[in-house]
């Protein structure tokens, strides 16, 4: 940790002497996302200052060993020299041009080629955004516009899942299905709809994986016939759900599922937003890991591995030549984009960040140590507090329980917060979801870094399962 | 221009020699927001490569006086060493954490602070987002929640207005107001509805401005009284219209329809993507030009001076403290928000924008130039291929017509076109926008660039007519 401690320096934010701390001034202003609103102003927040490779450092000079990656996205770890020095390059040279129309950029030309190559299939055009849920959006909106130009306006349903994670405005949050999510706001509710979650944990599982695909795939052709084939325009899927708790579906789900949508002219749309770049040990695990090539894939996190705002939709050449031959004559323009769609400084951190995973094939470091970490996290089952232990690669998750019933009930998640705060005592954060443990390290991460969260979360579920012995919780 | 041409250099993209040039890449592989579809794959697009100032260089080495400003946000001008150090210093320390819950950096919680300071009233705190869309689907959520909170679900409606524009996602297009924009997409027509559009030339209407406000204002009543003042969460408008047209509303506009939404317990959330942050001279117009303090404040462009994607909403005390109060007990979480709310990065750059721009009194600067800049401009109505030229400080619009119907009708869109290539060719980028040219500078511009841009358009202007005259277009 001497390199983190060489960088600290104070961060020079305005001539005036900050009359309250950073933590302070954050309790004051900032309204978080996923802000507990009872406590707003009161709580002080936790200020992440330094960061060096798989470690970061709070304002109080305490260094955590970060599973979190960030949130998914940190894939290279903290503090690459190549990366600051990609963006700053970019910044002097050309920071921003307008992305509108017929006006481009040289890091958002030659990104949209390398993501191109790294595609499957003929996924050969890119819309680019600032985020995943942006990308999310116009992936929808091309979905749409895609079939009106087509003479089908009423093909513009949308099948989603239960515990599915999309994003977070109006749209996205309504095709997410995370009933944890669902409160006050608005949805989207006329043509959205959710088939059911389709996790499975086999360990857990009173059906066998066969059956379980079964009844997914007579649940969605019946929803299909149900709305209508005509009326459905797109089926937008996390190859695994991520924020929905790690979910897995059963062998075969997802090349059946895309089948499906091909018999009934159902766009496939992938979102990769957790599962691209790296995590499942591929650019992209749509065909390397589940033999499909979706019509569209989303993109984001990863993509500048965190470093920069981010988002993309690759499209394929099927679909893009349709909208060219398709849109009206007198009104062909698409529109649909941001100000700030392919911001050069982002673009050259990204095509900075493809750079260095090729060359250190950080895939393959994550096809080598995926494996590993799953399977050590798995030893942690013999704590009785564990009610599973799933994951693929780099994306885990642990699911706790008093050993009464299982899921997200009050108990469970008292049990399992006991652990994430046991974890931060001890130097390592993991992301607290209900009574999930949720893990997605850096995925430069090495076989002694995954020792010691195995070892750091093993006591601290040995001293959350005695405090449940002993009634204390 | 020394120093573009000492600045450049070839970008390394990828170990490979690329076969083919950025412009051919990006043709092939980009669909750009706002794209000509009718042309996709066989336009080859403008590469801006290299910038500084107010001016900007393609991949020819051709170079632009840049009177668009990016679009609308390159206030502090290309190639700010400050900014790119910024960046990459905030990168090297700690390039990215999650903002989730309770967890914040040091850029956001100071950012968040200061825009507090520079904010009217009592919009105290901030909820960042990726970029101006965002922010605005934020804030609609929060006003969505803030009454379903207070046990007012139904007061869930939206007042917009017919040529705004707040942003590229399903609800922000939904909100905007464009017809140009209106095509086979999706939008929101449950619980948005458009008012009319307000801005008034008083050079080419024939009613003065105070019948206008009254006919603007009995609309607005009308229509609230038609869906139910219980039934309305919000009214979004822009102080002043940007991409539709440069439209100023008749004088006392912004106060009134402000009054008129507190009478009714509608929250007024003014869209500043484009009028913060300086163009109009001050950081927010809101209060200081208008004299209005929003329930909410949207912010992007200009606050990281388009180096970085970032966006914000300011809400007002008032409304967080009835958010904390009114947050069910048993689900106080509020589920809004962006993996990259926040983005140390990007605050880090909004922060020492911020900084600058006090440090050299930027606002001071567009106060003094920006009447110059519309006097100059409004000389050009002696062409009489300029149907009128509108603005306000650094925000401005030159209208075309041939002399026949005022309007976006195809004649003058041809008329304009001519206008802007001529432009172009003599190395001015304005904005195309149907029958408009548009025209949002840096800040940083002086007076003998304003004399150029008046003087080179004064040119084109004179070259269109003589082509219209000759029957060429
Ligand atoms: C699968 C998936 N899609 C989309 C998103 C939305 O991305 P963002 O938060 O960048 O808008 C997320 C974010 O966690 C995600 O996990
Ligand atoms: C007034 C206004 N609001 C919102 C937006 C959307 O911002 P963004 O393109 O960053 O999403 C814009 C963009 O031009 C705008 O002008």
């Amino acid at each position: 940790m001497e390199t983190l401690a060489e960088s600290h320096r104070e961060t020079n934010t305005s001539a005036a002497a900050p009359a309250q701390t950073a933590s302070q001034a954050d309790a004051r202003h900032v309204l978080h996302p996923w802000a507990d609103l009872s406590g707003l102003g009161e709580q002080t927040s936790l200020i992440i200052s330094q960061a060096k490779g798989v470690r970061v450092r709070d304002s109080a000079g305490k260094t955590y060993l970060d599973a979190i990656g960030g949130m998914w996205c940190m894939t290279l770890g903290y503090g690459r020299e190549e990366l600051a020095e990609a963006m700053a390059d970019q910044a002097r040279r050309m920071a921003y041009y307008t992305p509108f129309g017929d006006l481009s950029s040289e890091p958002a030309a030659r990104l949209a080629e390398r993501l191109s190559q790294l595609a499957p299939g003929d996924l050969n055009r890119v819309h680019f955004t600032t985020c995943g849920s942006t990308a999310v959006e116009s992936a929808i909106r091309i979905a749409h516009y895609h079939f009106a130009a087509q003479g089908k306006p009423a093909k513009r349903h949308v099948l989603s899942r239960i515990n599915a994670y999309h994003g977070g405005t109006y749209l996205t949050q309504s095709l997410s299905g995370k009933d944890a999510d669902r409160t006050l706001f608005q949805y989207e509710a006329d043509f959205v709809h959710h088939l059911s979650s389709p996790g499975h944990d086999p360990d857990r599982s009173n059906v066998s994986a066969a059956e379980k695909l079964q009844t997914l795939l007579e649940e969605m052709e019946t929803e299909i016939l149900r709305i209508g084939a005509d009326n459905i325009a797109c089926f937008i899927a996390e190859p695994i759900l991520a924020s929905g708790g790690v979910l897995t579906p059963p062998e075969g789900y997802q090349k059946a599922t895309f089948e499906m949508c091909r018999k009934h002219d159902i766009l496939y749309i992938s979102d990769e937003v957790v599962t691209g770049f790296g995590r499942l040990g591929h650019f992209f695990a749509s065909e390397a890991r589940f033999g499909i090539q979706p019509d569209m894939i989303i993109t984001a996190k990863g993509l500048t591995s965190g470093y920069q705002p981010l988002g993309a939709v690759m499209i394929s050449d099927r679909i893009t030549d349709a909208l060219a031959k398709a849109a009206p004559k007198d009104k062909p323009v698409f529109s649909n984009g941001f100000t700030y769609s392919g911001h050069p400084v982002a673009c050259a951190v990204a095509l900075a960040n493809i750079e260095i995973m090729e060359q250190e094939d950080i895939c393959g470091h994550v096809r080598d140590v995926g494996p590993y970490f799953i399977e050590r996290l798995r030893e942690l089952r013999d704590n009785p507090i564990v009610y599973t232990v799933r994951g693929d690669h780099l994306m885990a998750c642990v699911e706790c329980w008093t050993g009464q019933d299982a899921g997200p009930n009050a108990a469970n998640m008292a049990l399992a917060q006991k652990v994430d705060a046991y974890c931060q005592d001890a130097g390592l954060l993991v992301r607290p979801y209900e009574n999930l443990c949720i893990m997605s390290p850096p995925l430069i991460i090495d076989r002694t870094d995954i020792d010691r969260i195995v070892a750091t979360l093993s006591d601290a579920l040995a001293k959350a399962q005695a405090d449940l012995a002993a009634g204390n919780i």
